[in-house]
């Protein structure tokens, strides 16, 4: 028998999020293993009211000091989302990893939860088809070796919207009257972005409807005039808009606000997921996209261009390896290391103006400035002499040179 | 002595814009080697008439024999941007390399018709601090590695802008009236892009003023209803825009077009010069602005994921090779074997909206769609077993898992 | 249920050996699918009789039409093993891939046979915990999508030697005396090596029985005056052994017996499995290491710089895609593209030192040589100008200076 | 005028080995800048006494105060030398750097004395043509940005053997006796290796005398019995050899020791030099080549497979950084931050059987040991279920799938 299935399990903690199919985990998992359900419920900006949460699991029998709703907005962006800002971090090219990068710390959470109260299991409302399985799990296991996980998708029967409304139904669990119906898009938010999948997305050739996007106007919307913005950089991370500093959760909240306001982060592609398939996906990031442009702005100025180019090899490979779950792992840390080794000198301030859909870049300027207008000016100059290039030229040809000879026999 | 100076030289064949700088170039290189001179003006859809140039060469004595004018357009774009962008390619991130894929085939013109003419020299008019004057380079010694290469700037003491003007006056140099006065922008133009750089740019912190563009309006000013358009790809390439197949220059300057007229392709950056210090420039990249998001949402549904991983993590390199110069170089060569290969399959259709600035995704539709509806549904599905992803998991979580065990002693 | 257990089947093909485990197999097969078994046995060089193998099938009952014994020597050194030097492959630093790279191969001909005879599934006998699995189904499912798979030792109960003695017992399978005992070690060979894993060989701390070893000598027993070869390249493939020219299969049997009488090519490591755990393991490539040494030399003085330096930096992910099995996927095809587009020109004669199981190159020689004398020698000459290196490393610095102002602020 | 002459110098620190050329690098500086010379000479191992070079030195009136003689052998060691081997880094495949990781040391300390002096310059004595003068000069800038660099061999018109012995005669100094007579190989020595170049190797097809090797006996001249060592490791680093903790230097001594005897690290090759020609070198790096192998060995049981697989595709890269000079690039030590965070629990011993030019692993152990004997074995086990490799392949196929179906169109 596959799964968890079978196993004796004692306590175990589940990724509650106070609605419909979680819900239908915790009595599932109650009732299949009969064991003690301990909820961890997380605050990571998805705009949702955690405390119903909490009604809704004591409804459903769990004991208050099994409760658990934890804001972890802080942590979430300065030790996930900031640290894979600094490497310019886009998945296939586009995709910002908004969903990716939470995973890991629900994982580490949940995690600590389990140890805290003696939990021998963990179990998550992930569909077998998707990332999020990989990227829970994954962790669960780096953190945690010898856990018992549960993905009940994988292993019940309550595979269609109908089975699951019943059991609902049957288990008294409380059904919100818009969830009655199916939800048009399957949704993931947090305060970097929020996603919206399948059902009528599925056919890649459809364009979204307007009204299905939350965190942004449409261009056509925004405002006819375009707001300047500064951002200001200490050691790779924002830290400051306007003059103003602000928490890194604080931050990014103003960053949407101004980014949403402006029809800045929608997004529409078909990635690559790591269980083998392509998927279609619309994203909205609007704090985010205006983050990315910063951040690559504020190291046009500050960064060695071998440290940058190294970077940007990299970044594919670590935008990979947070897409698929391998936060945790030895490669991730040692890549990180790569790139925060890099960011002492990223400090300085971004000029920006955004218009409708558009981040552009309109100033750069820092303390530890690599620009040197001394010596890239047209003018006349002092610092730079001009034939040093011809040496330069003349050796980097000379393999080149030695090659069309070996073929050209002139040798 | 550095430079040419002191060679005996034969015939030179010189990269001649028609303009003030190449034109007292042209004088300089018959008075100092008393050589022949032969000129060359290619048209690259700069979008200035090439006929006055042919004209100013006889003025200055030129041999009609030896004035060469050729129409590369057709060439450019189908041997040069297109293959760039099967690799989606940008340098830092961000840039286009409008400038630097133009280099190459100049290079190689200029080569052919020095073999044509029986010259042992080329010149060429970039400066000594620049990479242009290393893309021209590499590319001559690469394709004929015994040619003498004269670098007026870098030889010459003609450096200030009143020492040339004085030069062509007393050479007899017609002064178009206009360049009198210093150019605000130094510029550089072809059918991808045009670039501006120096004088008023060299602040970073600085905005450029609106009225220095040329190639797009602003976004503010293009038109509050989107354009939407269907480009079509065929192993790769651009093919067709709305079902009208083009050849590549003309499809190009279609979308240049689209590009322009809604405000998109703009781009102000700070770059890393291959030559050692960062420089600031701004672009305008209309057309190819919309082939790069077209081409990798085809890419999106068509490439594999192992295939495109590996595309993206070559592609920094790639761009870097193609910012340096070293298009003719083997490395260069064998990445571009490597996509190549790749893309035999990137056949379709993408569907784009063009507004304000923005260039977005709308729709992607291929007979070879490696999209799957029928995979990735939420729906029940038979194709897929949902079990399958436990052991998947398991297995890639093993040495995490013996990792965290061997950490903890517990295992 | 997993597995294919439970699924119809009609006809199978196994890859069979000959040997009890697959003869067990074939025999369980029957009886657990009720299906027709077809077997193919394949002589990859690993020096076994194959009639035998035919004789035994017989003796199980498999129809002379089903049994398919094909020699793939030839077939497996020029397709396989030959692309595989090119990239100089080494897994993990050490390992030379002599099992992984036959395993494509056979799955490609197990699948051509599948679809011969009408097949709708084939067999292997891959244990659960090792690579091999992983390599033939990637195999299989890549060249016929829709393929059953079946792997016994995940599916049946005969896990233990005792149980599997039983079976053939019961069933009239005959075992040879040598194997009622259990083997020391758990070997796989072909053309290109000989590998043992397990038993004895699980400590990693213990250094394996010389008797352990039958395709090399150790080097203590090896002739104490050294042997001097010349091995001819042509496109980067080995063609001849002491201007003899000689097949693929024929070239590397002669590699072996040099490479084995003078005691060259035992390794022993542990190394990374695909599925998660580490392994140890004893090698023996004779003529593989030969080729290697011979192969790296012959580049030394034919490839440009630029695509010697890729094609290193990539060839640990090219070992990496072929350990685990990726030889028929996008990105191994790929980077194959890459690889073979470099070897045009990698041609000549690489003359080699074995003795007592070193491999010392001792000279090089090309037609299309890049070496040259009057550019590196220390005398006098005119083709190099040494003030080039002036400006070769000004500018190579100049970002570096600039780095070091910033930090000093003294610029 | 190319160089630094003309340019007035006050002080300058000249890397002074007290040999012939270096001594008529001394006088020709205080000639050509009639500047105050400052000496400078390191024992990095290479085997010579220092004091003869303090005495000539004097002789050629170098005021005491201005002789600096430092023993690096620890610093170079444990600061270069070790950092290097954690990548396990080989140049082009076989190459150990022993030249080129002295070369950063040298630059470092030469410009500390420089900045203690108060010398506006500094000079060493390597060719036009080769590595050497880039990784000093490289080092120079890096450290120091306004530091002016003297560099003799591109300056001076002494560029024959006869006009330098002329040179010297006609200033005093002295010329011993074997210097009269060309060296029959130029060579450079330290603690990890001695090289020889030129002259007599010229011929890359022409094996070298068995008399030039001076750090090895032949491998037909080892013992005819093998040695068997233990190298202890701790947080990546060698710190004992048979259970005896060991400084660096004095570890690398013994190693060389035991190599040396052996008849181990020999290497003939022909290499890529940064300024673009390919150069044929023979190496000899004993101890190098035993830490190499036991270096692998010891992260064989204790490296997790992602970042040992990581490590590995950036070694080229940061072989090529160092062979060309770039050791305080920035990028050089952002990759290295990332190679030391992977080493912490590369820990235990590994143990060696050296035998005629053969260093073989036999046995390996860890406190930290992630190689499980309980996974791995081929026994019936109870850590891992067979059946999840099923799952692991399936998804790993289905991309393969897919991607045939799609050619196939028959999904």
């Amino acid at each position: 028998m596959s799964g968890a299935s079978g196993k004796q399990i004692k306590k175990v903690v589940l990724a509650y999020s106070g609605g419909l199919d979680t819900s239908v985990i915790l009595k599932w998992l109650q009732e299949t293993y009969s064991c003690e359900v301990v909820t961890f419920t997380a605050d990571l900006g998805q705009g949702e009211e955690l405390e119903p949460a909490r009604k809704k699991a004591e409804l459903l029998g769990i004991k208050p000091e099994n409760i658990f709703i934890d804001d972890l907005r802080e942590e979430f962006v300065r030790d996930f989302v900031f640290p894979m800002f600094r490497a310019n971090t886009l998945y296939e090219g586009t995709y910002l990893l908004g969903t990716s990068i939470a995973r890991p710390l629900i994982a580490k959470r949940q995690i600590e939860i389990a140890n805290m109260v003696g939990a021998d299991a963990v179990a998550h409302g992930a569909t077998g088809k998707g990332n999020d399985q990989v990227r829970f799990e994954l962790g669960y296991y780096a953190l945690r070796p010898d856990i018992t996980v549960i993905a009940p998708w994988r292993e019940w029967t309550l595979n269609s919207r109908t089975t699951l409304l019943d059991y609902a139904e049957k288990n008294q669990i409380p059904i919100a009257k818009d969830k009655r119906g199916e939800a048009p898009y399957s949704t993931d938010a947090n305060l970097l972005h929020i996603s919206y999948e399948g059902k009528a997305l599925e056919d890649p050739w459809v364009e979204p409807d307007e009204d299905m996007y939350t965190r942004s106007v449409a261009p056509e919307k925004a405002p006819d005039t375009p707001t300047y913005i500064e951002v200001e950089f200490k050691n790779g991370d924002a830290v400051a808009i306007d003059g103003k500093a602000l928490s890194p959760a604080a931050l990014l909240t103003e960053l949407n606000r101004l980014g949403g306001e402006n029809g800045i982060g929608r997004l529409d592609l078909v990635e690559n997921r790591y269980v083998g398939m392509k998927s279609r996906g619309v994203y909205e990031t609007p704090g985010g996209s205006i983050l990315l442009v910063a951040h690559r702005a504020m190291e046009s100025i500050t960064l060695d261009r071998g440290a940058g180019h190294l970077k940007d090899e990299l970044m594919p490979r670590y935008a990979e390896l947070i897409y698929c779950g391998y936060w945790w792992s030895p490669e991730r840390l040692a890549i990180q290391a790569l790139i925060d080794q890099t960011q002492s000198l990223v400090n300085g301030t971004v000029r920006l103006k955004l218009f409708k859909g558009n981040v552009t870049v309109v100033g750069r300027q820092s303390p530890n400035s690599l620009y040197r207008m001394d010596y890239v000016t047209f003018e006349q100059d002092s610092v730079y002499n001009q034939k040093d290039a011809e040496g330069f030229i003349k050796l980097n040809a000379l393999r080149l040179r030695l090659g069309a000879m070996a073929k050209q026999k002139i040798g």
